[in-house]
Order: structure tokens, then sequence, then C-alpha cells
């Protein structure tokens, strides 16, 4: 057994280097110690844990002040200043600086989430989960059991508490979160300036981006005053530095099998990247058509493209064999090592294999590719809650449960516009995907088009509705089914059509899919901490996680590529390119060019363990001092969903001192600045 | 009998209104006469044949002096336009103009047609399939014929000679072309003022596009002269008037059965629409990169979006019960009619669904989808010709012919410069959408990425590969398969690997579907010429047709839409959209704003039956003066693919009067403008 146990752990490899997002409440001590020679303490920990922060609509960040200002990404921020800007006022485009604490602006839907505590509740959550149940019966055994642990939990300490699934079913914890829904927006940068050579650079290093944005949290209406927060370090970091990346990324594949890492390539990518193409293409058309239709698309045109390239470059990876080589090595290792587990694999196995046979129509239906838009999806939700609101809070799908209530309607009544014109767009491109993806027969198709060219159908659900108008969606809210129908308004009746076929394809992938991969999972996850310990951190769960790295260029096609740009080079490679679109810069910066000193660092490289979901990640050092915001990976890092490697793949991070400069010189936001030094507001 | 007929010719009602792309011999002389009493003579029609032009390149043109001046669209002219250009010098942004004679710039490699006559073959073509062949024999023998008489014709009268398969397989008619291949760019817009509107309003009226472009054809160095040409009308047309187009519709399936058709919305254009998609992607991608990538990649990125659009309106057409409703009760009158013709739908029924199993791999190899780019293009003719040099004429694949060589090296060993980078960034985007399509572990995708990811494969392929040097491509072309094959260039290696696979798929498509459903479509259009004689047009085949309508404005939801557009819309509309792209004029145009009439009429509508590979056709009136030349159809005509409307459905010409106004005040241009006012060179 200890050949086999020595060949198991050397191929095995689960952690290579500086791999890892570790949970908080496992966090790699001996590692940091030994690698780096560095001690975690609790109370480093606790520190980072309070100071970072979540954006609920898909990024992190941190405190950076006691007064609640925190920094993430513009590119985190976008969708606040597409929602706080006009038809001629792009806050997106022209950026944003509120030059008193009464110029902060309001987002009217933005949730953010500060992580209180961690508990382990594995054994209660797979206590109640009985011998002798069917899986349904586990499945909605379980399901009751964690919205009542929330509920009750939330109802104790008045935080927001989720249960949080890792190991892909090995572990279940307790994440209990202060949230704040006070936010307000302090100081964003041009586009040009933080998104600067666009989609073509996105995923791309050496890189020259200023992928900032402030915003504060208030309470009672005044800034939130006393939180922890991380000290800006003027200073920045070095080569070689060891540094921290505290976020939450959002989701990885690494203790995924072979079967289901080959459907992936085989099924699900193939599927995903065709639609996000089409949504892409019809999201650049209507871009297209004027400055206006821009400003209303370009979040979404962001967050799809992105998606995109992400995407493309897993499949890149996934055909490579030399990658796959490596998975399919390390699984045979652990099913030598630990035979027991045999028979999980084939569960997983066999799990997606059934998927095929439905993928598509759950990613269809349940997924709403086929019905895109704001304005379907809050009809969905309208629509389902007058069927769930009478269920008790267990027997609910789990968006509904009672803990979860706020977060919802935060989003489904929030005040931000909803633009037809671009629903039309979007729902005509997503009702053409669906029959090209189900053929002009399929009964799911003929409900969706009703007979109607996508077009024509899409105009007809959009400009009859009354959806798109935020009086009509709290009536909505208050309704009974029977109400609701009775309303004759064509989106909600859409969704009512299409629900039953929608929830039996969901029920069909919980208890086909998610619940026997959860007991496999759960016994693979099982046998590797028999034999490596809790060495091993889980795949990404868009929960708070603890990276660490090192400072450093690497090594591309023979030659060096540095640990940092500067600004110098910024400008060089803007006149290189014409300052043509992706990569012209604002005027503000060519006007102040003379101002800025050519040798500051800009954006920098770390070996640290990312992933989406990382955006607006502080980058600290062994003081939990700031030296970066995260904002990508270059394009060696795409396929770190699989397989994490520090040779060539990097993060990508903004400088800490180049921040305090620009904000300074080129923005004239001494008031930011300033607090970032303070670390507090100023006095006067 | 009589009852059925009448019912036959009420439903079927093949030709409605001003519908019809019709061939130069059998033109709808009855039809003119009753509807415009205009009298088409022999005269009339020999004179315009032979002043129409084709260009190989997917478009058509038309003679406009006696001095062998050329009009065609900016579109059409781009692929000539971006191959005279270099870097910092993009032809096709910048626009052209040879002040003098000498300045006339010859293309690399462009071919334009002039049509001389047809023959009716008909029976000839048929009479060779004898009695007892099987499919497979019977297709030789067709395809053996047909290369031998292509081959005899062309030695005999000097003239390039094509048979045209009309009617799906209903008649095969002989053309004879006069062949031109030295031709030089005399005069090009900027593309901003050509595709003013870009992607945005594309297949959209109003429009206000200046898509033209001269060229010239020469012979003996010297200007071809005293061939027929088209007067130019400096007055152009008028609402009402009587308007024809003479040009090469590409491809329409106005005759196709259900079957087809449905097979065409559940199978062919939703992988194609994918396919383009990726292509476009990549295309879009590549070209952000900067300025010099924008040139390498514009004209084929144009020609891939205009399809995507293009088949996209299509697509919307085959999912609208109403016109797929249409068709349904035309088929079932024709059949009721006709019953002899059912067996016939049930052959394409079955040739369609055979098409299913192979479709996507059809369309992968042997139309390269899962291989793009100029470089493989190129490696697969030279591999598959040193097989094919040879065998005998008639037994070589139908594009090795000896009456095609001529054109084929033209192509293949055209000095136009490659680009390796724009060929790796295609050949990544198609080889992964190849393993998208049938999965990484399908043994073409084995051959196509040899384990690789497709982004090392394709530069694997590419920067060791000599194809893209027209040196290399020249000593590839006189090799053996042997000696081609130990040159080890893993480009044409690929193209030897895949070629067996390839090969097949294309001879099932042949012998499954297009052998059949040439029996069964020429047995349909023979019980429909029966029932109402040859007053239906067949579908497009890029051969010279001519249509005919009327100009006119519509009504759109309540309003009515002009017949013409005027140079002060154009401008209003460009502020209007704050000069941003692809709303931007050129520079040019706002300097010299002044010094146009802003009444002068632009671009202009007719309800004439055109469709892609019209662009660039003279738009002509009763005395064949050219009174505008087309260049797109809006949107409503997208699915005149299949079924002709005159009730929205328009197509969109550039005015004459507004190209004499332009070239003299805006381009200088007044060596072209008086060669148009005169017909012929001016003396001085």
């Amino acid at each position: 057994m200890i050949r086999r146990a020595a060949l198991f752990l050397a191929l095995m490899a689960p952690v290579a280097a500086d791999e890892g997002m570790w949970l908080f409440n496992q966090p790699p001590r001996e590692r940091l110690r030994k690698d780096y020679g560095f001690e975690l303490t609790d109370v480093w920990l606790d520190h980072v844990m309070k100071s970072s922060v979540r954006f609920n609509n898909g990024g992190s960040g941190g405190f950076v002040s006691q007064d609640g200002l925190v920094v993430t990404n513009h590119h985190i921020g976008s969708d606040s200043l597409q929602k706080l800007s006009r038809p001629g006022k792009d806050l997106v485009q022209q950026g944003f600086y509120a030059a008193t604490l009464a110029d902060e602006a309001r987002c009217p839907d933005l949730e953010l989430n500060v992580l209180q505590s961690i508990e382990d509740i594995t054994s209660q959550v797979e206590g109640t989960v009985k011998p002798g149940m069917s899986l349904e019966e586990g499945a909605n055994a379980r399901r009751g059991f964690m919205a009542a642990l929330e509920k009750s939990e939330s109802e104790k300490t008045g935080l927001r508490c989720d249960v949080v699934t890792l190991y892909l079913g090995g572990a279940y914890h307790l994440y209990r979160y202060k949230k704040y829904t006070d936010v307000r927006l302090v100081m964003a940068p041009e586009q040009a300036a933080a998104f600067y050579g666009g989609d073509a650079d996105n995923f791309e290093y050496p890189r020259y981006d200023f992928d900032i944005c402030f915003f504060r949290i208030y309470e009672n209406n005044k800034p939130l005053h006393g939180n922890p927060y991380m000290k800006w370090k003027p200073q920045g970091a070095k080569p070689g530095d060891l540094v921290f990346v505290t976020g939450h990324p959002g989701r990885t594949n690494r203790l995924e099998t072979m079967a289901r890492l080959e459907h992936l390539r085989d099924q699900t990518l193939p599927f995903r990247l065709a639609a996000l193409r089409s949504e892409e293409m019809c999201l650049r058309l209507y871009s297209q058509r004027g400055p206006e239709q821009r400003r209303q698309a370009q979040a979404e045109l962001y967050s799809v493209a992105n998606a995109r390239k992400a995407y493309s470059g897993q499949y890149e990876g996934l055909l490579d064999h030399g990658l796959m080589g490596i998975k399919q090595q390390r699984e045979n290792s652990h099913r030598q090592a630990a035979a027991q587990a045999g028979s999980a694999y084939d569960v997983i196995s066999r799990a997606q294999n059934t998927l095929s046979h439905y993928e598509k129509e759950y990613y269809l239906l349940e997924q709403r590719l086929a019905v895109q838009g704001t304005a379907f999806e809050f009809a969905r939700h309208l629509a389902r809650w007058s069927n769930e609101k009478g269920k008790s809070n267990g027997d609910r799908l789990r968006e509904y449960r009672e803990s979860n209530q706020d977060s919802l309607w935060q989003e489904v009544l929030s005040p931000a516009e909803i633009f037809p014109e671009l629903e039309v767009a979007q729902l005509t491109a997503s009702l053409s995907f669906a029959a090209e993806t189900l053929g002009g027969e399929h009964p799911t198709v003929q409900m969706l088009l009703a007979g109607k060219s996508p077009e024509a159908r899409a105009n007809e659900l959009i400009r009859s509705s009354s959806v798109t108008r935020l009086g009509a969606r709290k009536r909505y809210k208050e309704m009974t089914s029977a109400e609701l129908k009775a309303q004759g308004d064509p989106l909600i009746n859409l969704a009512f059509a299409i629900d039953e076929a929608s929830r039996k394809v969901r029920r069909r992938y919980e208890l086909e899919v998610m619940e026997p991969e959860l007991g496999a999972y759960a016994q693979i996850a099982r046998s590797q901490f028999a034999v490596q310990g809790k060495d091993l951190a889980p795949d990404a769960t868009f929960s708070l996680r603890l990276a660490y790295g090192q400072v450093s260029g690497y090594q591309e096609a023979g030659r060096s590529v540095p640990w940092a740009t500067t600004l110098g080079q910024l400008f060089a490679n803007a006149r290189l390119h014409n300052n043509e679109e992706p990569f012209r810069l604002p005027k503000r910066w060519w006007d102040r060019e003379k101002a800025l000193d050519p040798k500051m660092t800009y954006d920098f490289v770390s070996t640290a363990d990312t992933i989406g979901g990382n955006s607006g990640s502080p980058v600290i050092n062994r003081q939990a001092e700031v030296v970066g915001v995260n904002f990508d990976r270059n394009r060696f890092g795409l396929t770190r969903n699989f397989l994490y490697s520090d040779r060539q793949a990097r993060h990508v991070s903004v400088h800490s001192p180049v921040v305090l400069h620009l904000l300074e010189r080129l923005y004239g936001a001494e008031r930011v600045a300033d607090e970032l030094r303070l670390g507090r507001r100023p006095l006067k």
C-alpha cells in the first residue's frame, strides 16, 4: 500500500507549487511556512476575511479604508456604471468621480457581501439523508435541511447565510455574510483606460489597463465606519515578493473526472460556445446601431465576450493531449490507489452519458439560453414565484427559499431601466438559437415561436408585455398564479407555458446528474483525504478563497516577459496602434501625458492561483497591505480551470502605486488618494 | 383536368408580379408586353448580354464606355483593392483614383467574363445517360460529356465554355464567355462612404451608400476597345419607371421542395450559421489587433458578415409558418395537378434524409469549413492536382477539367500576398469548430489536430509550410504526388491525409443527393413546363439573368418609405450618429459638403428580383441606359430565396446622377465622369 500511496501522491499531485484556491477555514499553513517561511495566523486570516468583499454580480473587492471605501475592477463596477447612466451620459465610457461625499451615486441594485464566519456542517447535511431513502427523497431532505438552516441561522444572526457545497459534494460549509445594499459609486476611470486593448488584449499580457473602480458602503445613509480594511501600500510589490489574492473564484474543474471533462469537451463547451457566439453577434450588431444602443448593450457585451474567450481557451486545453494526458494519468493513479472509489467514477460517467440526452434543453429552458434578456428573466421569476409562494420553504425551488428573498427582489424589483429594443434583439437571437438547436418542428420551438419568425415573435412578446415596467412587476409579485395568468401578459404567459418542460428538465438534471454525482464526488474526495489529508483545495465555488504566489515574469517564445509594464509603455503602445480602437487612450490621458511618470509601473503579474470571479480581488503582501488589484489572467492561465501551472500562467493586476499616481495626477481625485494613504476619510 | 390545372396555376403561382431572374434565351417577352407595354427585342437582349460582366469572385458589373470601362460595387472590387494595398496604404479604406490611364493599377488575379452566346444542350446531356446505367455510371457519363464538350467548344471558339445546370436538373445550357484577366483599377471611393452604416445598415433601407467601383479591361496592354456598352443616363430614373437588372444572381431556392426547405431549416442553415459566427468572431478579433490586421482581414470579414446576415434572414423566413404555409400549399397543388411527379418528391425527401448523416462532414472537409484560409485552399488544390493530372479530362474532379485550368491557376498562382498570422487565426478557429462539431475523439479530428490544441496545430501547419510562397506553389504544381509528399510540407501533408475522407464524402454527396435530385427535379420541372410552358424562371445559378421591375417606395409600419434617399439625408444621418463608426463619413465628405447638392438623389429602390451575386449589376431603363448600380436588398428581401414578394421587398441601387455628381465635385475624377457622359475616353 505504501508504494501505491507514493505513486498516487506523485502523480495525483493535486497541489503543485503555488496551486490552490484555499478555504479560509482550511488554509495552507504548512505550505506557506515551508515554501515562503510565512506564518499564517488566525488574526491575519480573520482580518483579511472581514476586509474582503463579494460583489453579487460576479466579482470581488476589498475594504481599503475604515470608512467603507471598497476597491474593485471597472469591469465589475460596469453593471452599476451602466445603470447609473442615461442617454448622452454614459458613465461606462466617460468614467465618474464624486468630488465630494454628497456626490457619491447610489447604485440601484448592487448587493455586497462580507464574510463573517464559516462553519463545517458536512456531517449534519450528510446525516439528513437516511439509509433507504430514494435519490429524490434524499435530495428533498437535504434541500429542506439546508433551506431551514439558512433561514434559522439568518434569523438568529441577522446575517445572510448560505450553505456552500465543496469538493463537488465532499463537504458542506455554512457561510455567514454581512449584506450591504446601499452602495455608492465613488470613482471610475474611462472604459478606454480600464479596458485598454479591449477584447483583443483580454486574457493577454503584457497589459496596460487601469481596471479600477471605487465604491463606498453606506449604512443608515452614512458611510459604513469601523469595518476591518486593508492598508494601501504606496510602494507596491517587487519581483520575488510573496503575495496573496483574496477573492471569490467562480468555478474550476480540477477535481472533475475524465468522463466529465470529456463530456465538457464534446458536449457542454461546444454548445455553450455556439450560444455565446450567437449572443455576442447579436449584441455587437445592436451596439453598432449607435452610441445609445452601445451604451445599453455594453455591460452585457463585455460579459459575453469575456465568457466566449474564456471558454475558447478552456476548450483549447481539453483538446490538447498533453493536458488531458496528465489528467488521465492522475485519475488512473487515484483509481489504482483507492480501488473503492472506482464505482464512483462509473457513477459519474453514467450521469454524464444521461445528461447528453437533455443537456441542450436544460440550458435552453432552465438556463434561459432560448429566451435571453432581462425581461424574460424577471417574467419567469414572477410566474414561478406565484407558484412557489404557497409552498413551504424547504419545498421551494432553491432560489425562492426564504433566506434568498431579499437578494432576489433586490434584483427583480430593481429600478434600473430595461431597454425594449435591446430585449427584442436578444430575444430574437436566442429564439433563433433555440430553433437552430432543436429544429423547427420541436414542440418547445413551436411553443416558443407560435408559428412566427423569431423577430416577429420577439417584437410581439416584448412590446405587449408590462414586465419591462417596475410598477407592473411590483403588482405581479403579489398575485396568485391565476391572477397573473389573467393579465394576458404575453411574456408572463410564455413563462408559464414553458415552465412545465423547464421544471421537468431541471428535475431530471438534479436527480440524474447532480444527486448521483454529489455522492460519487464525496466518495472520491474522502478517498483523497484518506491518502493526503485535507491538503487539497476544493474547486472554486464563488465563495471566499485565499490564493498565494510570487510576483514574477516568465519566458515566452525564447524571450523574457517582464513582471510589470510601465506608463511609458502604455503610451508607446497606443502610438503604435495610431491610438485607434480598442487601443485608443482617452483625451485626458494625452493631455496630461507630460504630468505622468513614464517609469511608473502599471500592471504586474504573479503566480497565484485565480480564475473568473477573482476580478477585483485585492492582491496583498505578508502584512495584508494592498499591493495591487487583480483583473485578469494571461492566455496561459485559460486552462487553469483544469490544471494549475506556474510555468507561464499568470494573473494580472493593477499595481498599487500607479493607482495613487493616476488618481492624483490624472483624475484630480485627491479625495480618494488621500483616503487610501490615510486609511480613513481625510478630516477636512 | 382543367379544374386541377387552374387550381395549380392559381396556387403554384410560380411567377408573381415582377418575379423572375430570367434567362437571356428564355426572356419574359409576354409579361413585359402585357405589364409594361415593352417590346423586348433580340437586338436589345444581345446588346445587354454582351455589355454585362461577370466578376468571377462573386459579383456583377457592366461596360459603360467603348473603351473597356466597367462599373461594379466597391464591395465587389474590394478583393482587388485589398490585394493592391500594402501596409500603411489601405486602398479599401482610403479609396483609389487613377488620375491618368497610366495610373490604372493592374489587379493580381481578377478574372472577368463576358457572355457571348447560350445554347440549349439539354437533350444531348440527357442522351449521354443510357437506360440501364447505374447512378454512378450515369453521373460519370454526364460529367465526361460535359468536360469534353467544354474543352472542344473552348478550343473551337477560343472562349471560356461552361455547362450550366438549370431548373436543378431540368435543363442544361452551354454558356460561352470572353474571358479577361488584365483588369485594372480605375476609381474607388473610401469604404466608409461605400459601406456607410456598415453591418448595422447592411440589408436595410433607407440607405446612404456610394457602393461604386470602376475597373478597365485591357487587352494586349491597351484598353479594350469597341465592346458593346451601356450608356450612362445623367438623369437617372424616376418613380414608376420600368427598370431592368442585368447580372449574375448566385443562388435561390424557389423550386426546391418542402423536404429540401425543411432540411435547410433544420440542418443546413443552423450548421452554416454556427460556422459563420465562429469565422466572423475570429476575423473580428484578428481585425481588432491593429490597423494592419484589419487591412488584411477586411475583405474576408465583409463577406462572412454579409453571408451571416443573409442566412439569418433566410432562416427567419423558414421558421415563419406564413411563408412555409404558402410553399406547402403550392407543393400540394402541384402534386395534385401532376400526380406523376409524386415519386420525384419522395426521391428528394429520401436524398435529404440521407444527407443528414454526413452533411456536416461534407461541409467540414470538402467545403473546407474545418480548414479555413487561403493557404490550405491552395495546398489542397496542389495535392489534388498532383493526383488528378494523370487522369483523363472526363475522369477528373470537375474543377480540374481542362476548360477550367486557366481560371484555377489564375487563382492558385496569384502573386497576391498571403498573411501567415491571419492564416493561423483562421485555421485555429476552424480546427476548433471542426472539433466542436464532431467531438474530440472523432478520427477526422484526430487527423486534423494530431493531439495538439487548435492554436498549437495551426501555428505548426502554417509556419512550417511553403504554400504561402508563390515560388513554392509554382514548383509544387509541377510535381507528382510522390514528389510532393516527399517535400514534408505539413499543410500539403494534411491535405493528402484528409483527402481520402474528403473525396469519399463528396462522392457520397454527389451520388446519394445530387444525382437522384437531378433526375427528380428534372421530372418536376417537366411536369411544370407541361402545365404552364416555360414561363417560369429557373433558380439562380450565378449565370447571367435579366430581372425587371418598377422604381417604387413602399409602406412600413404605417409610414411611407420613399423611392430614393438624398445627399442631404446622408449628412443628417451622419450627424445623428455623431459621425461615429459605422456611420462616419470620410473627412473629404465633410470638407466638401458645401459643394454638394443636398437635394441630389442618392440610393433608390425597385421591385426587380435580385439576390446575392447581383451586386454591381447595372440597373438600366427601356433604352438600356444605366440609371443605377444595384448593391443590396432591404430586409424584406432576405426571404426572396424562397418566395418573391413586391409588397415591401426591394433591391437597392446607387442612382446614376449622383455618381457623376460625386465623381466631379468630391473626387476630382472628371476623367471618369467625362468618359461616362461621352461613352468613350475623352480625346484630350
